[in-house]
């Protein structure tokens, strides 16, 4: 056993974490809850815990394990590897948590946001690799982007850059959640597309979604997802104009980026990956990139793991 | 003399050409006719020509040159250096300008499009001078950007990156020359402030534009310009929505790149310069970056030079 590295990715709740191996496998996982009020102190208690689950499951990983990487909520320094002043993790403001998990466990340790970490680890080991710039983004709850240049991170001036999920495609659009308006978030994340079929729904189109889910305030995209397998009219019609908002989207992205890939995960990634190729085709007409359509447009190699990898990465 | 690069700017109609010193100052031009049609000879023979105008006005700089950069119009390929298939310079297909330009002058020849160069003079010389990640448009005809990332152009998988005039902030807005809808270029560029002013004037609306040029027709740019100047309040109004619309497209471009600095040149930018304080603060709202107001944005250092500068630092 060598070369393997630790992932931790902290959510609100949640602490998981992973051993990966030098192929960007995930051999084994641990998972506790994460305490996000307190002192600094009570955070850490909870990532060290699931490291420590980790080595306490595989005892020879604690010496071959030479680097841990850590997906933390931000905004956070990716520098520094501080946590700055996240919305969701209050016991953490100004927290050095890089710094904390080093003395803990005396290897190195990163931190980074997860679209970036899970960016990087599609670029190393996943949909994206053997390409030297690399886009990619996660749609889920929200759309979160990361961009990787010949192997690394692009973080900008600050660790603020690929925020790809709120670029304009509308500007008179529907308000977002971050406070611009029309950003693809507010038409393309999974609760967005859940609250543009309830609208449809409520002007009164039928549609077998409303029988799935029971009532219109109960509609998911799960719900969308499964009447759009079925045939469902309106299902396919929003899916559709989902696409189409995406490959608008996809378009500025190239006619900044042309990026060599685009790889796309989270839940709304599933979801979608039967129109990517309409997307790609799409792209003719919304990049003024005319091989725009020739970038590999494909699904995540990590689903709900991306976070566990893309912490890996940091430290790969 | 010492460290001196000639650069050469082709349009569709004139060769520019300048000898540039290593502090990117323009100490001599030259200025020929292109000849863009017949076959590829005739093109290089005008290209040879401005640079031997320039040889001519000063032997002693054949000497110190140590290379010759061109700005030509695309699409090109900046790593090849080869003219692929420029709309307006129809003598040149798939035409190896470099390498021509070097075995007549043998020096290193490097070829980018103009937006790419100018930005690269900015970030060596210019207003971007001392930033690590530089973000460039120039507003005049169309609106060109470049990307500088550590001293180095952002070309992208095939050198079309960084079309940053043709992101789309509408898409259900005014189609582009470009064929897209609703991006920046088909509301900022001249053309466009001049046929937006003429739409107002057509619906009635009064001002001192129409005096100025005559009729709704004649209108241009450095008629709202000369109003806007002289307080006419129509003028006033087109210019702050132009404003308002290259603070959106700005939001985007931080939310993605999260540059350094962002450099602004071409006609319309001297014209928008003093708009670029109230730009800055309107971030605020159309970045979800809350930094993104302490990015600079300034007037670039070269005006109807930018060209001929851009190129000499594509060598330098």
């Amino acid at each position: 056993m060598s070369g393997m590295t630790i992932g931790v990715d902290i959510g609100g709740t949640k602490v998981a974490a992973g051993l990966v191996d030098a192929a960007g496998r995930i051999t084994h996982k641990s998972r506790v809850p994460m305490v996000s009020t307190g002192d600094g102190a009570a955070g850490l208690s909870c990532v060290e815990s699931a490291i420590q689950a980790i080595f306490a499951e595989v005892p020879t990983a604690r010496a071959a394990v030479t680097g841990i990487g850590i997906c933390a909520p931000g905004p956070l320094d990716p520098t520094t590897g501080v946590i700055l002043n996240p919305p969701n993790v209050q016991c953490w403001r100004d927290y050095p948590l890089a710094a904390e998990v080093e003395r803990i466990f005396a290897v190195p340790a990163r931190v980074d946001n997860d679209a970036n970490a899970a960016c990087l680890a599609e670029a190393r080991w996943g949909a994206g690799a053997g390409y030297r710039n690399v886009f990619f983004a996660i749609l889920g709850t929200g759309i979160g982007t990361g961009i990787v240049f010949e192997g690394k991170i692009y973080h900008g001036r600050t660790g603020s850059a690929a925020e790809g999920g709120h670029v304009t495609i509308d500007y008179q659009g529907p308000r977002c959640g971050c406070g611009k308006h029309g950003c693809i978030e507010a038409y393309a994340s999974g609760p967005n597309i859940a609250r543009r079929t309830r609208e449809r729904l409520s002007s009164g189109e039928p549609s077998a979604i409303l029988q799935l889910a029971g009532s219109v305030d109960a509609v998911r995209t799960e719900h969308v997802g499964e009447a759009f397998r079925a045939g469902d009219p309106l299902a396919t019609q929003i899916l559709t104009e989902t696409s189409h908002l995406l490959t608008i989207w996809l378009g500025t992205i190239v006619d900044i980026l042309e990026p060599d890939v685009m790889v796309i995960g989270g839940g709304v990634a599933e979801l979608m990956s039967s129109f990517f190729p309409a997307m790609s085709a799409g792209l003719k007409e919304w990049a003024i990139n005319q091989r725009a359509g020739e970038i590999p447009l494909v699904l995540a190699r990590y689903g709900s793991d991306a976070g566990i990898a893309g912490a890996a990465a940091l430290c790969a």
